[in-house]
């Protein structure tokens, strides 16, 4: 259950497309952001899938322009706005909020590892005091395998306890259940929607009290991800986790990023899809054939997608 | 010995005040620079020490600019450019490049952890290429402790068959000293300068064939780094080199970067330096007065900077 209802459920941290020079290609993001909200999954633009980390400040805010312009709904999109340095994390927020973003995901500051619990406190309360906005909401966003630094339940009790309604959630990346579980058992009463970071932990998330998942598989297989989040109550919850997990399978035997481009490239006939930027690369041409071999046998579709 | 004779010995990657906004304080920055200069060393502005990556880019561009204006010598400055975006990185260099400076020390791009060595290779060429500038020295920038993504020997061979000169050396910040051996041993031939990343290593690196050191402490103790840098071949080398140590060893046992910042607030007389921008704090009152009596125990001093 999710305490923003246009949060509920499932969302896509949208990948990006890229054209020939590199630069993000805002007509072919909102194109798919169109489908990915027409499949029922929120925008959560700007995150680790989306290369979020590969564009500067000013690229993303020309894109969340764009995204707002083309009349999304920014109520459901959760644009990645935590950066390495206060200002670029202050700039990106302010603008999210302005938009109209019904919530922001926040990385921790990640370039300088184990910092103590007292400077990642001073990050985001200097951010929240700085937008300065009570229209925001911010998921702190927990990827340590990634990151490197996590969001401690401690900061989160903190943060919670001085700035209740603004800090309104987390997304779990870190692959741990017992993390997802202690998140939800803490902070869930307080209004604090947790979301983990792969479908694979969607039902028993949904059934311990979290809010839905925000997951990389989202990008290729949104419908039937958030059609779980949906009626995880009925009798054919276990079956439709277990055909979630089919799918994810196939796409975690490569490397997820250039995987799921590889995918939306081919099933939306669009191989300009099939670009990344540096330090990122694209599957081998055999990677690719293999697994489009293996999503076409297992029944996989993106349907519509290529219209 | 080092081929770039303005980027000769030892460099310092100057840390940054900040003002009670947490705003970089450029006049405070040109005078610590200044103090630098004088006693011999270069000026590593926007290194790891510099909370360069808890800066936006604009912000540095900002910086850049003042300290050029400000009358210091351009070519005696290694800015790090090297950011987690592409067009960041090209930006910054650009910049840098057209105020004159002797190189820049380039991170790879550092979200992403376990990208393949393809990945790195692009992020580089790329930046190569976009500046297009013959002027560009860049000096790799390997710290694996910190960024986690390091700087391998095979990407080092091949950017520097693709763009010998460009790619002019690199800082081994991996405290290491096999690794910078072996890039010593390597890539020295063909005009590559190596900096090991503390002085701890300054006389062996000199013997080997390195380039100088870059090294925090160079902010705090820049003569007698630089003198042994200049005289590493005379019969008190040793004895130098273990002066050296015991002040390192003093300031390693506190997080550099607040105890770097506190020597300089209290030996400058200038307590606006204690300062840090999130996720780093200062040091507590007590570790101030802790290092500060171990540092006049030992026969510390900062000559010059009060004044």
């Amino acid at each position: 259950m999710s305490n923003n209802p246009a949060m509920k459920g499932v969302l896509s941290p949208v990948v990006t497309p890229f054209d020939a020079n590199l630069a993000p290609d805002a007509g072919r993001l909102v194109k798919h952001c169109k489908w990915l909200i027409d499949n029922n999954v929120g925008l959560a633009v700007f995150g680790t899938n989306s290369e979020a980390n590969s564009m500067s400040t000013r690229e993303k805010l020309r894109l969340l322009d764009a995204l707002a312009e083309s009349g999304l709904p920014t109520e459901r999109m959760m644009p990645g706005t935590g950066a390495c340095a206060l200002d670029d994390s202050v700039e990106l927020t302010k603008r999210a909020v302005e938009l109209g973003c019904g919530g922001v995901l926040m990385l921790p500051p990640f370039y300088y590892k184990g910092v103590p619990e007292e400077g990642l406190y001073r990050n985001f309360s200097e951010i929240i005091q700085r937008v300065g906005d009570d229209r925001l909401r911010i998921y702190l966003y927990h990827i340590p395998p990634v990151a490197q630094v996590g969001i401690p339940l401690g900061l989160i009790e903190r943060l919670l306890k001085d700035y209740p309604g603004i800090v309104a959630g987390a997304k779990d990346s870190s692959g741990d259940w017992s993390n997802t579980k202690a998140m939800i058992d803490n902070f869930a009463a307080q209004g604090f929607d947790v979301y983990p970071g792969s479908e694979s932990f969607l039902l028993q998330a949904m059934r311990a009290g979290g809010a839905g998942c925000i997951s990389a598989t989202a990008n290729v297989n949104p419908g039937p991800i958030a059609k779980l989040a949906a009626t995880w109550q009925d009798d054919d919850a276990d079956a439709q986790q277990e055909g979630l997990n089919v799918t994810r399978g196939i796409f975690q035997t490569y490397v997820m990023i250039p995987a799921l481009k590889a995918a939306i490239a081919h099933y939306g006939r669009d191989p300009e899809w099939n670009r990344l930027r540096p330090p990122l690369v694209e599957l081998t041409a055999d990677e690719q054939k293999d697994l489009v071999a293996k999503l076409d046998a297992s029944g996989f579709a993106m349907p519509g997608l290529a219209a």
